[in-house]
């Protein structure tokens, strides 16, 4: 089979004992139906090579190791990730832009499940509250929080396992994109 | 010599003719003494793996390519970058952390050479106005806003480059931090 074809959220040889700890208790929130867990590729139904995937391709545990689970009755996520030593931007800690792009990918999953038409970001306002320590189990959550029209919007945290410290939280924004705009969209 | 000590922060096979194009422009201005070009290491003094240039290493024009130049007395930033063909959300065009690790690059360059003191990313919001393009050639431009104390205030936007188009801008508050909380920095 062609390794990008194979869901990457699953643990790997690069995540920690506790991440794999974390993805387990989660996965156990499917058996009652009420959550999802998302599978997730490199080359998605319109992406070729979506960004956060991509990046960590022959790399297990240096760059993003995540999985989300989404539960749509509710419009919530939650999700279990580790940032690698090369997401690296303060000693030892998570670059602002990689925690970004964990943030990005959460709230867009969501989205995504929930109002099944193609969003994309249109804003997106992170506060970072504590730096976001390399190579170690981090939760996350994200909210779907109001939806007008063709907006959504999200909001999303990366805590500690035991939630005491927020590490960042932030809004985002998604809007609902006319597909004729984007030829590989309409094309499908 | 150590691949990693090389400054990354030059033209590579990945790169366009019309990126280095742009990338000979600026360096241009440096003839003035006025502007300086920003030399950008995989090992930077304090990270170990700095996550926008780690994630290129050994493949020149998938993922981030730039090279950045400031003017202290202006407090200002100017730059060239691409985004490659595997920092893809939207098809076609870079994920919304791809855009926003550019601009969190962008601004703590800007802000580290204008203050000269350790600050961290502590706010980010950033506008995406259009879906950037993939492997085109965009232009980045900072400005310090203002600067309080601990804060600093850098505005960043990422243009193509006839400056028509507005891609995504941005507002980036970096805190300066106490070093003693981090180990790496205090051993310095």
């Amino acid at each position: 089979m062609d390794m990008y074809m194979v869901d990457m959220a699953v643990p790997n040889e690069g995540w920690s004992d506790e991440s794999k700890l974390w993805f387990n208790k989660l996965n156990e929130l499917t058996k009652s139906g009420e959550w999802k867990k998302m599978k997730s590729f490199v080359h998605g139904k319109y992406s070729k090579a979506l960004f956060t995937r991509s990046v960590s391709v022959g790399h297990p545990g240096k760059f993003f190791e995540y999985a989300f689970f989404c539960n749509k009755e509710e419009s919530m996520l939650r999700g279990v990730c580790q940032f690698g030593s090369r997401t690296e931007g303060p000693p030892s800690h998570a670059h602002g832009g990689a925690v970004a792009s964990i943030i990005d990918a959460a709230s867009g999953v969501l989205c995504h499940y929930v109002s099944r038409v193609p969003r994309v970001t249109a804003n997106m306002n992170i506060n970072y509250r504590r730096p976001t320590p390399l190579c170690e189990t981090i939760l996350t959550e994200a909210h779907v929080d109001k939806t007008e029209g063709r907006k959504s919007f999200i909001s999303c945290k990366l805590t500690s396992p035991d939630g005491k410290t927020i590490y960042a939280e932030g809004t985002v924004l998604f809007i609902q994109i006319d597909v004729s705009n984007i030829p590989q969209l309409n094309q499908e």
